[in-house]
């Protein structure tokens, strides 16, 4: 069983978000200095759904699923067709292109239940991938247990880049090294960075002229702060055949607890995503469904007073990074924020458990979203704002203890 | 994308349960005989949950999960650790053998999550499975996705079988001819068998001898007809290193609409799992998760009461089928029976669509379980009782208008 066995290895899930709790400290004693700091605890490695609640009437929504019964238990794979036709309605108005319910949609356990099934789809062994450095950490796995190959495009990133967004020049060289496959965030996973609209048109005419399949993870994209513009690339006039854009509720809306995501696009990949559902969960939960029905649906001024509260912590949080010197990209949507630290006497992945263990907060290793950013760490800051705050001066603070 | 199209064109489910809605008939005009028959329609493709309703107290544990917050959305990949010891304290009892909570259980969604998991822990290119025919479609689908290589084995399920289960000298060839894993289902899905004790134990012993991976599905192991015993391998004394059990709620407890199953056994393996879950779907919908605490507490009684109700039904059918001269196998338990059709003037395809249409009675095809039980249809009986009967009598109805 070698093969698995390297398979597996690849697959090391020990400093992914949630899994902290299987660590062991013990071999941190030698390395420790000074002792905790007190402050309520903070989980960066995911959104707080305590402090930043569920959709109103998404508990009601599922009740109601659960009273309509075996209809809602049983959907089809692709979710229940009602459902399906509402998703596909606001999704067509919110990208600005339309979407087919009976065809181009299918519902997800989750988006990472979409992301896997979009990749499923598409990456065979071989198969060449371009993947952004850094990105959502969970692609290059994906790519890896299918057997492709990465082929890694730069993310600029940084506020003093020149063109925010990925690098063309990489991007267009990986084409023509044969990547048959793009996958990437837009916010970006970890920096919050947004692909501007003439890069966006650019990659679609890029992946449209090489024939690539495109998946666009845009999970955040609902939340976008003050004096940001956002672009679909499935709205652009040329773009690629095989495009497959990726959204849910769990992050702005709060609604992780029900695993539920949403992949839409061209046809033959969705059908064929859906096979793949078909022998992997058959379905997202059925009753869970039914809180899809809420999803565009919030009350008047719902999101606009999420997204504002999000900006307020967001400042906040620049701010002491910044102002403690660490090079930190302004987010421009989402709830990601990606510091970068100087150097340290210990190992950016000790820091991380040590930030645990002495300081009571979470954050995940820069090390999981590319292999060039060991010393960035990761903040999802859908936190109580107050908490957050106190726990960032906490993070400045046993930075100070450790640097070298 | 050639190797790609090939791998999904093994994935078909256009006669998976519940995907027949996706079907076209204006091909069946032609060979169409006779008007529709009148009738409450009947989907035995799958258990009818309004007949027979989730556990009492499922939703309320659904309810209070959410009303938990965040800790009961985001749980560890393989599960919440309270609802983990609570469930393997619960699987060892039943089972007759310890579960470690920490390290052997891991919470899915649904049985089809835990088979997929289990599958993709265990096969990569090559890997030589022994599967059973007939049995679970998925299994045969799953071992060809992970690009694994399927030896079939015999399974003797009809009643004038000198011994109902697998073919041990098939299956010991299996093994010389290099199996690394077996999976098979008891009681059986589609026939209802269940592997008697000598042939469980005998199994253990092959495996453990032969160094091959099992993977038992025992997801119907609890709804157990009068008189009718059940041996769980991983209780055997002499029994495989590598061995994951599968169960979960979805069918006697009916909580399908929650996608909740999980997988226990050895350590490693279920590592693995988790590791693969981690970028499937990242874990079972946390809210639903709280639906397990119910799970092997129902009311006093109730157990007794559904198997009672299932086994009048299962008598019902039976009669009527073997009334018709349908070699039927008597379930032993589960809630699926396998009648064997006469020779018709129609493909079996055709029959379980005409059957849809002109009797609205709902079969999956038996072509799904196996190269070699065309001639079969599958019924799932967890439905209303007399609903159930007048449809059985219009499929009898339906058999001889086709009839050759």
């Amino acid at each position: 069983m070698s093969s698995l066995d390297a398979k597996f290895a690849r697959l090391g899930a020990e400093n992914a978000p949630g899994q902290e709790v299987r660590q062991s400290a013990d071999d941190l004693k030698s390395v420790m200095r000074g002792d905790t700091l007190p402050g309520v605890p903070v989980d960066f490695s995911h959104g707080d759904v305590d402090a930043f609640e569920p959709t109103p009437g998404a508990r009601a929504a599922w009740e109601a699923g659960f009273e309509e019964g075996g209809s809602q238990a049983y959907t089809e794979y692709r979710g229940a067709a009602v459902i399906r036709e509402d998703v596909a309605a606001s999704l067509a108005a919110f990208t600005g292109a339309p979407v087919d319910p009976v065809d181009e949609l299918i519902i997800t356990p989750g988006t990472q239940g979409a992301l896997f099934l979009a990749l499923g789809a598409t990456v065979d062994r071989g198969t060449k991938v371009a993947i952004m450095e850094p990105d959502y950490f969970a692609n290059r796995k994906l790519v890896a247990f299918f057997g492709g190959e990465i082929i890694p495009v730069a993310l600029h990133y940084h506020d003093d880049a020149p063109q925010r967004g990925p690098d063309l020049g990489q991007l267009e060289a990986a084409f023509k090294a044969g990547a048959e496959v793009l996958v990437f965030s837009t916010p970006n996973n970890p920096t919050g960075v947004v692909t501007p609209e003439d890069t966006i048109t650019e990659i679609a005419r890029l992946t449209a002229e090489h024939n690539v399949t495109v998946i666009v993870d845009q999970l955040y994209s609902r939340l976008r702060y003050s004096g940001e513009s956002y672009t679909h690339m499935r709205a652009c006039a040329k773009r690629p055949e095989n495009l497959i854009t990726i959204m849910g509720p769990s992050k702005t809306e709060s609604l992780s607890g029900f695993r539920l995501g949403v992949a839409f696009g061209s046809a033959p990949l969705i059908d064929r995503m859906e096979k793949l559902q078909a022998i992997v969960s058959l379905r997202a939960a059925g009753y869970s469904q039914a809180a899809l029905k809420t999803w565009f649906h919030e009350p008047e001024g719902w999101m606009e007073t999420r997204i504002a509260q999000h900006e307020a912590i967001r400042d906040d949080l620049l701010k002491i990074f910044r102002d403690a010197g660490f090079p930190t990209a302004c987010p421009q949507a989402g709830s990601y924020l990606f510091p970068e630290l100087p150097e340290l006497v210990v190992s950016p992945e000790d820091f991380v458990r040590l930030l645990r263990l002495q300081a009571g907060v979470t954050v995940t290793p820069g090390s999981e979203f590319s292999p060039h950013t060991h010393s960035s760490v990761r903040l999802n800051f859908s936190q109580d704002h107050a908490a957050s705050v106190a726990a960032a001066h906490r993070i400045v603070e046993m930075v100070e203890r450790y640097r070298a």
